[in-house]
């Protein structure tokens, strides 16, 4: 598989709105895209050219659970590859342990797959194929 | 300030090397740069325009500690900004909390400072200028 770049580094969250209030104010960074996805809100903040992802919990679900067990931490990196397909067959094929067996739509017209952390010591890492490479 | 885009994620862990293997074999991830920190190893895994770093924790310190309360995960994030003499005197004006009051040297030449947790609602920032910025 060909890895681009960081896509996004998620940070998860309750509902304090102090942490997204405090990076606008402090470091100069907004919100551009904003949606909700199952038991969460992920806010996107781009920053040169990739994008700190904000993940508030809403409720049942993992955010939920991570924040619980964690309090407000990061939660993983996601990379762009270029075939999300391809990647996902690779894995698969070297018999990495995968939360995401099919690649599945994600925010912003991405298509997406989580890797289960067991496969980097720990490390949640997703993978996204952007929208204009489909 | 001017945050000029994000310089690095730091992901913390123990002896065990799965993880930079796995991110070498799996996606293609090499090392570029290693250097030793006040109780621990930092690598530098380039992947577009910024940084995936590995912080192996060797004996007492901050990041042991980090790993002996949580495992092995996502540490802190590092934005970088044109002038981190600014940026610490623009956040202390504003009465934000810093690890680092002056800034100090960092890894590959870097000048840096942290920005304690709280500030951003559990989110430790690092902040970082280049050495050709300096």
């Amino acid at each position: 598989m060909r890895v681009l770049g960081l896509h996004h580094v998620a940070f998860a969250h309750g509902a304090d709105h102090g942490p997204l209030e405090a990076l606008r104010t402090l470091l100069g960074l907004e919100v551009e895209h904003s949606e909700d996805g199952p038991g969460f809100i992920e806010r996107m903040l781009p920053t040169g050219d990739c994008y700190l992802q904000l993940l508030e919990a809403q409720g049942e679900g993992v955010v939920g659970r991570f924040v619980e067990r964690r309090g407000s931490a990061l939660h993983h990196v996601a990379f762009t590859v270029e075939d999300v397909d391809e990647a996902v067959e690779e894995l698969a094929a070297a018999d990495v342990r995968l939360v995401d067996e099919e690649p599945r739509p994600g925010g912003m017209g991405t298509r997406i797959a989580f890797v289960h952390p067991s496969a980097f010591g720990g490390l949640l890492v997703e993978l996204v194929e952007e929208p204009d490479r489909a």
